[in-house]
């Protein structure tokens, strides 16, 4: 049996737990986070706003507060994440396990969907995630799609893949749009050359994986979007999870699905 | 055969239309209208992010523009609602056909879902609406469901109610939940002191219907709910459509079904 939110996000909050949280606390939502000062706050939530599928925002907190009190009141973003990125001007330039020494009051934290919510789906539902059959990272790519820009934040989405035979395809897509608010459906369906991918086993994050005879690749939009579109945007300070150290909601993921 | 949506745009921007806009141009979306300085749109989208059952969000303007560049890229919220109401304080100081004399260019236009959607939707599927068989306007009540504050903005849900024979709630239930951007499932099914209704026969807005024995009230968050708590809320000065007078948006109602 698997430890419990509450022993999981105690391991995170004292830093004995700062690795990826892939198949931590099973069945509750795990998010990516994005952290900016209220100046920026607006026009990166009206950018999310408007991109829904690679930005579905589960939550955003009032500005100053750690606590997001809607998906996990009792949690506290400045610790409960495993591993933290603080960027400046749209440069990597420090990965932290807490950010006691950088929070500051006008911070505003967003908390947006995550894969593995509707991964759990289509496992639920008989169909392979190959990235997680081969034990490497998802493969993402970064489009030729325009996201809708909103104020400063502007670029391409990034999108993740996972390959199925043709007969899943479709329930893939069925299960997915039940989720709009973790994603959703796919964004597009093989023909990557289409969205600006030009060889699918050179994904620009995360690993290459199989793609076997007769499988079509579906891609959805990506929780690293909005990271990478913020780093293109180059604001003065933004902080991020480390990839793949999400910060683990109370809510379950079933929660998300609308039908 | 209905008018084209372009001529019906055409007859409200030059004010031979200024009445209601149900039943015109079919299939097209309609939206709410709310419309704030830059300086109070900030708490108002993080209120609609908080609270996407009654405040869906289809559209975010950029401050400055009247054009929906997503949703109607050839209209103008200045002129393309047939009317509008002023408020100021929270109190409505007027209605007007245009807004030509009140533009400011700080002026953030939100679009939000219209239950019209949700209800072409039912009646395709053979369930009739009773306010539309009656010829009244749909009753809305004052909840005791408070939503999420944000900011400046708080106070409780509004909701509006379709009464159903038993065997149709499931149906009403399943049609609805396809369409989360504009208000989604129900919120409350029967019993309705439990959301603090004493007398469905005594709406808060809108006309009372005739509810028949065996049937269910069935009740929706309501768009009506942002200007219920902007009122509340007072901010110096907002601008709504007037009721029923919605925009209508290029986007077809089938595009806002996630599945």
């Amino acid at each position: 049996m698997g430890k419990s939110l509450t022993a999981i996000r105690q391991e995170i909050r004292e830093n004995k737990w700062t690795g990826p949280t892939a198949g931590l606390a099973t069945g509750y939502t795990q998010a990516n986070l994005v952290i900016l000062p209220k100046a920026q706050a607006y026009d990166f939530l009206l950018f999310c706003q408007r991109n829904p599928k690679p930005c579905p925002l589960l939550e955003v907190t009032d500005a100053g507060s750690p606590v997001p009190k809607l998906t996990a009141p009792g949690a506290d973003l400045r610790y409960d994440v495993p591993k933290y990125r603080i960027y400046r001007h749209g440069e990597l330039v420090e990965e932290v396990t807490d950010l006691q020494s950088y929070w500051q009051d006008d911070f505003v934290s967003f908390l947006i969907g995550c894969s593995f919510t509707f991964e759990h789906a289509l496992m639920d539902n008989g169909l392979k995630i190959r990235h997680i059959e081969e034990e490497r990272n998802v493969p993402m790519y970064i489009t030729n799609i325009a996201c809708e820009p909103a104020g400063v934040f502007h670029g391409n989405m990034v999108v993740s893949m996972r390959p199925f035979q043709a007969q899943n395809v479709v329930r893939a897509v069925e299960v997915t749009s039940r989720f709009p608010s973790v994603h959703g459906s796919p964004v597009h369906i093989g023909q990557p050359k289409q969205i600006g991918i030009e060889d699918v086993s050179k994904p620009d994050f995360g690993d290459a994986v199989t793609v076997k005879d007769g499988e079509t690749p579906v891609f959805w939009a990506c929780g690293v979007t909005p990271q990478s579109i913020a780093m293109s945007s180059k604001p003065e300070l933004m902080i991020t999870h480390a990839p793949g150290c999400m910060f683990i909601t109370d809510m379950k993921d079933s929660q998300y699905s609308v039908l």
